[in-house]
């Protein structure tokens, strides 16, 4: 007969070892069980007790096409507006967004409808230029390491949203986080977004652990981006509850008014009809765990 | 200037792939959109309207032991008591449960406390045993294609929990199912566990989508275990609520009345008034969503 | 400015970790540099000087088919002929092997063509009957973790490749082996067979890392299986002579005589001429590193 | 009994599919078996019969650390010295290398030691300081989908290695290259590094599969670093070793005079005499191949 011991592995020794180390960061640490940054853009408050919707098209296609998106969002309930004027494309042969023009347009159509406006930027030279025009910038997740980007958007005065790398750790993620405070900005909001992993019923795998575990470790607001995550129409609605569920402060969602038509990311993107009953379906959780969302 | 083509990498056509392709099992497939299987134990409904706790130690480590588990979380609300008689270790050295011993304790506990009880099966030749004591089986990940185990159970009349593999894609998920429906068991409940991927902050990484789609694919109920999952305790509540949101049918979860004495899994283990804290959090989800859980 | 400190992350810091770490294993584990078990099969030395082939159809499929490829990898100079009569495939509806009947016809092609033979083994109620007719026994890596099927080959006389499961660490993986040793059975070689990631451009990604790592922490001789890794047949060929350079002790490679009619995996399956030239250019590397292949 | 019918899943389908696909590339793209790039620089030809070391320390220390390293390296037989004076670390307190103080140095010593030197370039606005002092530019593996870094480059007259992201596809990979061809720099060399799976016995894990598909698939070199996939410096010969065997143009190999006192990734860095010893190694495998080393 063998001998039993209660020794442990390896793996199940993982998650002990980690909670014991010493932590890498130090601004985007949470001190005390209630320590939470409050992001206010405009009025509205980001990472308190309201759970907001950030919604919109993938990309700026044009005037006319942001402004029917922005005015359906809108009237479902969302305060901000997403659409990206430079797009991170695989290929250099898929649209790659219309650059300042649509930046303009953004600005634009958030005026026209008074809605805070967000978008991705790409390049340390357009930092300056993106904050000009819009109320909140935007790291895509394959510039999550980009650090010079990190750098130059840590010397911004305005808000910014810092997705999740495809294959980051945790920790990685909120070492990003800190070094755009490290470099003077503190408004930073965390993006889950998804991770790469064996499945392919989904186009990435959304972690909504790591919203858990982030908001153990650090202060800052944590929202989840379901539609690039799920890369599907069809389970958007479910992961949004989910996410709110969790704790998440807000949602990030692609949403278009002519979805058939759309320039990318068409096959994600919500009708207005289903962002509306999203919002219904997710404002009921929120006050489920004693927050709100309508 | 180049050109700009809106054609697709593979990464963004992944999806679209998949849900044209033909389907390559059939009795797991669900039907049309209301196309439901819920499965009775003892009068209790697994994949109706009620949301349900399956509750227990990791292991069954003795008599008083289990019946004082059973009994904190009998009170907090769970009708389905978990433990394991027999344990999938990965070190020969580690405590490898107790055998039919422990399927007595279960057996005489259950019927004390007037619980379910449900139990790991792991070699084809104890699947007669351990359906004459327990009401519930459960394959384990590390078994999900363990093709001759699903077909020995699938000679069972009693229900079984399908664990999905630690790498297992939800299609071969599905599949191991079709094994135990196509030998004549069609009381399956799938039951996510965390998949394996690089993040190390979680033990596993849970993926919740997993249930969204599962869901759209399949007529049989889906539970979540976020014990396991997790490998840590801070972070089992916000899962919890979290898995309800997004449709699962019922939580696997471990409990210890006594959690720094386990005998495996300690650390993974709710208190017992955290978990009678999740409980009511859940409650409060599951109303929310249009179904009870107390 | 920046403080630079000298600090390491947790990644960074991860492989030293690992090496600090107590063994949970023992009786696999390498104690001097030149600590190295040889296994003998019928006056084939496995782990010795020669690097050795295993070829063969995936399954097999009938007397006439199972002689006409043995005859061609023997020609080649294998010495060991592979073939499954028990297959595990994922779904229930695919060929599941012709059983006992697989086994007679195995023995009987191995004893006309004086080759020693290997063959899966999946139930433990089947190990006493595979073991009687075939000189190795395998366990697929599905089965890695089958902790029952481990227990009963640890009781056999004959030789067991152990396969690394498809998302097994090499920690789990030899922890397998010790299960296998510490029930009796000491004739365990390591079979490295690809491991699950996100790339699709592979059926699996073959870790050949794993080998060299393997290598270093146990005895036990180590082959690899570069066949089902690819899932392609036109990288086989370079990834074995890569197998061979980091210090396998042996290729498992499918090969069918007529590969356009095979009842399994004949995509990946070398056609005759093909093995030649795979034999040919390994044994080349072998000459280079100081051991012979032909 | 059950009905067997030659279906085949979803997983088994998949690298038949891609192979199907239309490719989303073009300027990357092998378009017959004899098609090769290959790239000189100063009268070295990388891609050519000749197999490469790139050899030398993480990042630029000092000009006397660097001629140090230098000249071990060129001693081994090494004709291209790899040094990094800009660093992407993880952690904005680790440091971040000497910038145009490193550059300078770089080409002191390939100067005086009749060098090519290689470097890091992460940021677009250093890209032409970058390509002032340095014979090939190197894109990190971080910065991989950087597509204004990978534009800004697009317009060098030097050479550049594209390292391969973390977890990239072998598809996005050449992607990125096409980014860089498409705007006019066809001298690209491909670099696998590892990608990021669940394995923590090294710190990625070498995917050496792809550098066999990236030979199909492409026309471009494709060159191997041991050095970052393993994190541990016992490993790398072998994984050396086998990158040859497997058709890589060359090694990017991280040495250091002094490791343990390397101001970053010490515990990767090889010693002199290790790296000497894999030269040798490595010129027996290149012979066997019908290539040169020495």
């Amino acid at each position: 007969m063998l001998v039993q011991l209660k020794e442990e592995t390896l793996e199940e020794n993982k998650s002990k070892d980690i909670q014991k180390k010493a932590k890498p960061y130090k601004l985007v640490e949470k001190k005390h069980d209630n320590h939470r940054t409050v992001i206010e853009v405009k009025g509205v408050l980001i990472g308190g007790p309201e759970v907001l919707a950030l919604a919109g098209p993938c990309a700026v296609e044009g005037l006319e096409s942001l402004r029917e998106t922005a005015k359906v969002v809108k009237a479902s309930g969302a305060k901000i507006l997403r659409a990206s004027a430079f797009k991170p494309r695989s290929s250099p042969y898929s649209f790659q967004g219309l650059g300042e023009e649509g930046l303009k347009i953004q600005r634009q159509v958030a005026d026209e409808l008074n809605l805070i406006i967000e978008t991705e930027v790409m390049d340390p030279r357009d930092v300056a230029l993106v904050e000009e025009y819009v109320d909140i910038l935007r790291i895509g997740s394959r510039n999550m390491q980009n650090f010079d980007l990190l750098k130059e958007v840590g010397k911004c005065k305005k808000p910014v949203i810092l997705k999740r790398g495809l294959s980051a750790t945790i920790e990685e993620w909120l070492l990003a986080a800190e070094y755009i405070m490290a470099h003077g900005n503190h408004q930073v909001i965390l993006c889950e977004r998804g991770i790469r992993t064996f499945e392919n019923a989904t186009r990435n795998t959304l972690d909504l652990s790591a919203v858990a575990v982030a908001k153990e470790m650090t202060h800052l607001p944590v929202i989840v981006d379901p539609s690039h995550a799920a890369g599907r129409v069809d389970i958007i609605l479910p992961l949004s509850r989910a996410a709110i569920a969790i704790g998440a402060d807000g949602l990030l969602v692609e949403v278009h008014h002519d979805r058939e038509n759309a320039l990318c990311d068409g096959a994600q993107s919500l009708r207005p009809e289903d962002f509306d009953l999203l919002m219904k379906e997710c404002s009921s959780i929120a006050n489920s765990i004693g927050r709100k969302m309508l």
